[in-house]
């Protein structure tokens, strides 16, 4: 790899998505469903989630889904109890875009956009997201090189928006026995060599709710800016990803080894804000 | 693999771009440069792998790159040599689209749009393809699955466009001596597991110049449908891709042997068409 | 790859295994069972793969297998019945070794030394085989770069033993729909950039018996210099591999299709020797 | 993968090295030189490694390298020092065999064998270590899948030696920016689907010295029953691996954020043993 090609210096670009600032002196936990279902599913996750400590909520709008025949999202007709569900937690949304034209839609009901690993070389999209004032999380292609991973964040600071972040969610390897293999190495290493923010799905990363925890505390250890996971109410009913999602006492549990873990590093939760919104 | 998710009769869709039908009983070369530079370029070498038996142009007006500082492509200002060069020569273009967008923009400059191996899982765009009446050349996406390049096939015929061919042209494996690594069993199993039509890109699949004839005969041996080949009249001076660009030279010694190993296997090179456009 | 560090001239070390050159002007097909099962089982395949045109026989003794509980191969109780059918159909036979202390068990009953994929980083036993007199086909380890392929090579090589054959056999990639994935990239490059002859090994790359044939057809265009193919009398009967095996009547069939190619291709068939012993 | 071919109990095998328990209730810390080059150096790294809190020695006495012409250990001319440097620090060695044949050449030498990745399919080897009275230490194969590793494990505990530590090196990916990937994923899942300890070793996994503590602190928080980590009083002059050994100093600075991170845990360092000979 050229590491000139990179910036060197250490993470510096601190990124502030719904009051919380990610990338500086304290870790930010991100969480929420895979999709979003309906009012009272994702109510009663951002509620759980928020009450053991998660500072921002994640869900989907659209999905990408391998089979065109697999449930698509709900799309617009979720938009109304989104913005309910947000007033009445005090949290903020992070969510994928998967078409440039999704924008605008959800522009005013997230405090940062997410592109998801598919569309990780989706440079038209990238180049979109560059013109916006909105924060971008850009997940890494599941077999993407570092470097590719770094120059596709460069197609959206390019564009006059510096706030990206970085998360690691897995690359396909040979291995079969989890979903995707968790770069731990690649998360160490673009701590050290670039200058943005990155935070690791440990969801996608592992597939299997009974490891999440492991690879969270691992993200913790390693120096991650903080972690985005899937949680569920009730996993076995979920549209989408139920294998992968945390129950609300499982995310509980982790709450408590994970602070455990980052204050042995030095790197503390946030604490809660007062408004968020 | 889940066989029973894949339609397990052989090829039986054929798929006419240009006039040559893609699929049936004879072997279909596409040539043409990695990038169209300029009205020069572009004729000469249509000119040039069409004297050598080539029967359909590609050529790219929007590129796909790592590096948002590197050549894009020329875009717009291209259309009106483009469709001269077309004109002259009697031949048609597949060209790729990396926004849906642009489908519309060169719909009719173009008898078969290519979706790339970074867009193989923009499903958005896919979905658009599936609404138009002009065939699609499908990338396999480089860390693909063969069940999800087939899954992604299905988003566009889904959608009521059933011309779709898949293009094998290398996936990414821990080797780094070659640019990627030409999956030909992928080849042997889309041929004998799905009804679509399957061709392969040596140029990209190896990255080097000197090898890419070796992998066309192989693709001709193994039951291909054709051979996507990137030829540039001096590849040194190339704005994309020069390291694997055949000279039109090349391409007239490669086209020879091919010829040969296609007799012997029963599947002949098309002849000429008297009228293309 | 430092291609420097490998011999790039063109393929010049001819090996001569049982009285056929391998990697001269002419092509080398080696058959047989994946193990040695009985002198029925193996007289049989003898005679039939002789009978299509097969050159020299294959055939484990030991076997490497992933599960202790699995068969391990005959072992010594087989070496009498071996030299008999040897002798019977006039054809000499390539196995494995899976440690030094078989070489001189078998020296006398093969006429090339095979190592398998999962012995191509054993160094000690390669340094043995370098000190022998009788050639060594070098299988590819699964996950091996090609250049440390071709250092393997170096080890025996550096001992004092030219006759090394390469074999590429299938690497191992995220892509399960096949058991291995063929690099026929690594057999084009291997022939135009090392000294050392070049076979395939079509069954172990793809594992699925009807593919077999396309591979091998695929290999022969690309340049190779001789295939080892697996062949039982009854596959679903067989202790090892059965899935990939061929029969006797599709080996058959095979070796005309592969005749027309490597006919087109400028390579023949070696004929049959008078005196194989 | 077939869960039911894995012992599905968590950990449960503690196995005792030098006095150490090792997959128990403490951490356990294993480090020293790539290959032990002279008295002097071995002395310094072994009352160096000591000195900040590790516990049992790691030392190469043969190396497998990739080139038969890169040095390949001390071989025999080592026993007398190494036995020396032992005695002096009251520590014990684990170390590689490389060869069947070598086992018994060091056996009064170490508490532990090593099986390196590159031997994991070695069945020969594996056998011979079976019949063995002292604990194994396994090392992934860099391509291994975690069910062939637990298989080749089986292959010791088979043959009657119960004692198997599972240690995981990285994997080979398509990433090129490190020198391989740590699958910190197979750590998490070894440690609850078999009943084996299970080590990480970061200096191989990334092979980048600045990385190692940062991979190290993961391995404590995923889970890891101990570490084995390469350590050289002055990388630089280091006869292999120099990129990825850590000073002295940096490996005692390591150890005081390891220790905190276990104590976070619940998983502290075994303390100092009186007697380890």
């Amino acid at each position: 790899m050229e590491m000139q090609t990179m910036q060197t210096s250490p993470s510096t670009q601190i990124v502030n998505v719904g009051g919380f600032d990610i990338g500086g002196p304290q870790f930010t936990v991100i969480a929420g469903p895979c999709s979003i279902e309906s009012y009272d599913q994702f109510l009663e996750t951002a509620k759980g989630v928020k009450a053991s400590g998660a500072h921002i909520l994640r869900g989907g709008i659209w999905k990408m889904r391998t089979s065109s025949k697999a449930f698509q999202g709900l799309g617009s007709s979720s938009f109304d109890f989104i913005k309910a569900v947000c007033k009445e937690t005090n949290m903020t949304l992070i969510s994928e875009v998967t078409d440039a034209r999704q924008i605008e839609e959800i522009y005013d009901m997230v405090s940062c956009f997410q592109v998801g690993s598919r569309n990780m070389h989706n440079y038209s999209l990238l180049k979109e997201l560059g013109m916006q004032k909105k924060p971008v999380m850009l997940k890494r292609g599941f077999a993407a090189l570092i470097e590719e991973w770094v120059k596709a964040a460069e197609y959206i600071t390019a564009g006059g928006n510096p706030n990206v972040i970085l998360c690691e969610r897995g690359i396909r390897t040979f291995e079969t026995a989890t979903r995707n293999t968790l770069d731990i190495n690649a998360v160490a290493f673009a701590k050290r060599n670039t200058h943005l923010p990155v935070i690791v799905d440990p969801s996608h990363a592992v597939g299997i709710r009974a490891l999440v925890p492991d690879l969270a505390y691992a993200a913790a250890a390693v120096g991650a800016d903080g972690i985005i996971v899937e949680v569920h109410p009730r996993p076995a009913e979920a549209l989408s990803d139920g294998m992968q999602a945390l129950t609300l006492n499982d995310f509980k549990v982790m709450m408590n080894k994970l602070e455990r873990i980052l204050t042995a590093v030095d790197k503390p939760l946030h604490k809660e804000l007062v408004y968020a919104n």
